[in-house]
């Protein structure tokens, strides 16, 4: 085995301006986060790898974008679009027309490093006011310009990306304001392009900042937070890590506003009604292509970080995890916020990431037995008044105890989880700059179903030799929960990624399971989603789409399965990518 | 004033069978509940009446229904639903005509007390499969022949009236069936037939009738959970009175079946997805004008009634009540499960129902400075486990402290308001014997319209002289509440009634409340939901309708206002009832 003290040549740079990288890494330009020296050590093993195959990376993509990348639309209409916007909101450099239409998905970062550049929008726009907004829309379904929306630019599902050109409104420039935070019905509304720590920094300021009675918080803290914007969060019905007490983002949305081609879509902030359909659960997850959400009414809670309580359990295996688990969710003892089992591989991969192995603390749990390759930690916090956490944790302390768990709380095994929650992602450049390629997708389960999807996925990803697969319950419900897996695998060539995505996908279809739980669908998972709500709501789907955008010009080329292209309708990639 | 001792005559014989008081009268045709006598008093002194007026009842509808109403529908189209369903499953009578057309709505009860019965089906069908019901529906598409449907017959809202003739199902009669208790995600299947009740014993046995491990309740129980169907729930997006904890309908619905002329739309009991739009929320809520409604999956909760708990304050004025009801939904408390604040002219009927008016408590708060037409009665209770139960009932006693109300939790007012819940509708029957009309209306808000649409819609009821108006807030979330209108009047026609009704939805309207909270819009507030709701929603609506209805034969005749009459179009009944 390859000695303990060999540190790989990590890049520690900042992302050069304007270059391939700062278009794929994740995050700020100067942030890095390097795989500790056991996941390190894991990955070397795992995947047949010396000391030395980490002295020399791959292409780092240091280099300047210097393509120059024509537009193929019509003068007028960009004359259009400069007399409307003003010459300083319509950008046509190829850096930004890049950036709008590339997400932070392995397939982005994989052709960016191989300086593949595809599908731009012609133009990027900035407008300010939604009468702007209503301008682009009519002018575009005029003269039938295909229209895209950015937001935070963090979507794993190719949500963006804009495949027939046109134009991408990137809405986080100026279109990012808080309109009302109203206190009597606990409500923020919000330009759609505002990303989520702006809003959520008003809100837990709000009495400091704004003058009002009490501190807010939005509650909504997915994976993506610090570069996703509110829009983003409701047009792909996202989750954050909290949602198991504060929800998914449509029980948070109360109301919306969305131009669509033919009118403008909006509601009002009522809680609950029975004026016929739920219209706004309709555009919700709509992925933009039904319209442009331009406002949005959201829940707020009061904010009370010292009420927050941890919790860990170490349990012998997954089968008393899950039924723990699911024992918490219906047993209505309130609910608690972050909620998150690992498998035994994900847990001995946490055990590294949280610095429990090596420990005192894991001495213990091999002298009682707690097996490696069985054993699963569930990780939490209790969010809400200070009766109820404390209310909540010392119910899910006397259910678990039913499984005899190892109680790791004392560890402060969720605390050390919730830190670094954001940065994990960092970690991806660095493997892919070795050539390892790290993905995640996720699925919607019910309990039933969790133990057989589990498996099945599982046993498909690791019929791949040398390869790791993690999974984790999170985002549960008394009906069932979130499902994610996440491979890492040393790979050679896109193709080699792509055949495991789309096994992996096609799997999680005919396993039963919803083929997402909150990533969204794009045009990545587009081709999987008739078969998975079936004809009769596809089509359904479809007709929506038809009468509000019938010259289909909102988010082309197969968001939602809408209009794929015979190579996505085959569950293939366009083009050769190697 | 007129003698303390005089008893009205109360009419307490068993409605007899085939009788217009056994269409009209609410539930089981022996029960009765008497107003008692402070509540008499009240009516009695309000609307200027003596003793006297209360010993001739008017017309009790005792005469058996005898009318000869031909059926219109070609004799070869009865003939295929014979054919179909077999002689014994078609019904050509004019009194099980009557009774799938007419709801309990006050407008269906004058209509029937005149012998006015319009608007019915030409055949009442009783389909036992759902190969039946798409055999029906596709047959109906072909023909162009009006469907409608029969749950539970509880409509406030002329929901299933027959307006253009057709068939109705009645899915109360062999379509009723529990498919399926799903104790791994705590869910149960069922046929959109089948009633509250049936429902709701089943579950609460399921453990000693179906060998289930637990028992279950529904957590739906509405006003008329008596006489309600499931499938009347969810088309109606209905609520139960504990639905500030359980839920509305639409909380619990998971996945649903619907057979429509386009197809069969069938979804999947996942908790939570991110696969395009919520068609499952668009299907919520469409008042059976978008497919026929066949099964539904609903979450289940255990069955813990020994953990529930009550309480009740009496506040000493509406705004500081409402304060304290706020207070309780936005601190993250847990949620209280049935949760009722009656505005000071409610509270001052309720002291008189659930017996405190009189006693010493009733002494003690005139003391304490508790006055009439100010003071205001909160009631509730908390479901759960028993520590969730506990710790909200000692929170919410925590908040309503602050507002220095009356405890009345000792004197047992919330249970004597539970007791009796689903037993109120009957004094309807009583009250219009003598020309009293009583009527509910109900409206969704948030809490910063509370106060004005309290205010707005009161003042309008009260401009009427001699008429008692009760508003209560009940089904309350973190940004606001359901509003209940009651009013009681004494009239003399059918148009008078009218003309308060139409008047009370106008002035909802145009305060800015949802129309509706969970009656739902049926045939009667339809010609408000544009208006509240708006253009650009509201032809969403008629598009999905035209969609999956394209010739237009689901519930016909004004439904959610997409074929509504000139009359209707004008907020006017079609023809003269008096």
């Amino acid at each position: 085995m390859a000695s303990n003290n060999f540190v790989p040549k990590w890049y520690e740079e900042t992302a050069p301006q304007q270059s391939y990288r700062s278009l794929f890494k994740w995050g700020s330009l100067s942030s890095f986060k390097h795989p500790n020296h056991r996941l390190y050590a894991l990955m070397r093993d795992t995947f047949d790898l010396s000391n030395a195959h980490f002295e020399k990376p791959g292409d780092l993509g240091l280099e300047r974008v210097d393509l120059e990348i024509t537009i193929q639309m019509e003068a007028g209409h960009v004359r259009y679009f400069v007399d409307l916007l003003g010459e300083e909101n319509v950008k046509q450099d190829v850096y930004r027309r890049i950036r709008a239409s590339y997400g932070k998905g392995m397939i982005d970062q994989l052709r960016l490093r191989k300086k593949i550049v595809e599908n731009l929008p012609d133009l990027v726009l900035w407008p300010e006011t939604t009468a702007q907004i209503v301008g682009i829309v009519s002018y575009c379904d005029e003269n039938k310009i295909p229209m895209y929306v950015f937001g935070g630019g963090s979507t794993v599902t190719r949500g963006m990306e804009a495949v027939q050109g046109g134009v991408s409104l990137d809405l986080s420039q100026r279109f990012n304001q808080i309109i009302e935070i109203n206190e009597i019905n606990q409500t923020v509304t919000v330009q759609a392009g505002i990303w989520g720590p702006a809003l959520e920094e008003a809100l837990n300021s709000a009495r400091q900042r704004l003058g009002k009675k009490e501190n807010y918080s939005c509650g909504h803290f997915p994976q993506s937070f610090e570069f996703s914007s509110v829009g983003g969060w409701v047009v792909t019905r996202g989750a954050g890590q909290n949602s198991t007490y504060y929800g998914k983002i449509e029980d948070m949305v109360l109301a919306q506003e969305y131009v669509t081609p033919r009118g403008i879509f909006k509601s009002v902030p009522f809680p609950r009604k029975a004026t016929g359909p739920d219209l706004d659960q309709l555009m919700i997850g709509s992925e933009g292509s039904f319209g442009i959400l331009t406002e949005v009414t959201l829940k707020i809670f009061r904010y009370h970080p010292e009420n927050r309580k941890y919790f860990s359990y170490m349990f012998r295996n997954w089968e008393d995890a899950m039924a723990a688990c699911r024992e918490v969710m219906q047993s209505e003892v309130g609910k608690p916020s972050v909620f998150r089992l690992s498998d035994a591989e994900e847990t001995d991969v946490a055990m590294k990431l949280y610095g429990v192995e090596g420990t005192p603390a894991d001495t213990l749990l091999q002298m009682l037995g707690f097996e490696r390759n069985q054993k699963c930690l569930l990780l939490g916090t209790s969010d809400g008044s200070a009766a109820y956490t404390k209310m909540v944790n010392r119910q899910i302390r006397k259910i678990c105890r039913k499984y005899k768990p190892f109680d790791l709380s004392l560890f402060n095994v969720a605390q050390r989880w919730e830190k670094d929650r954001f940065r994990d992602p960092y970690m991806r450049e660095d493997m892919v700059d070795y050539g390892i390629v790290i993905d995640t997708l996720e699925c919607g389960v019910t309990w039933e179903q969790m133990p057989e999807v589990h498996q099945y996925v599982r046993q498909f990803v690791k019929s791949h030799e040398n390869t790791i697969c993690m999974t984790h319950l999170s985002h549960a419900y008394e009906q069932g929960a979130n499902l994610y897996f996440i491979f890492i695998r040393k790979m050679n060539a896109i193709s080699e990624y792509l055949e495991l995505q789309y096994g992996i996908l096609e799997h999680i279809q005919t396993s039963g399971a919803a083929i997402s739980h909150h990533h969204g669908v794009g045009k990545q998972t587009s081709p999987w989603l008739e078969e998975n709500i079936g004809k009769f709501r596809f089509d359904l789907i479809r007709a929506v789409k038809n009468y509000l955008d019938p010259n289909q010009i909102l988010n082309p080329g197969g968001t939602l399965g809408l209009d794929m292209s015979e190579a996505q309708k085959n569950k293939r990639w366009s083009k050769d990518l190697d």
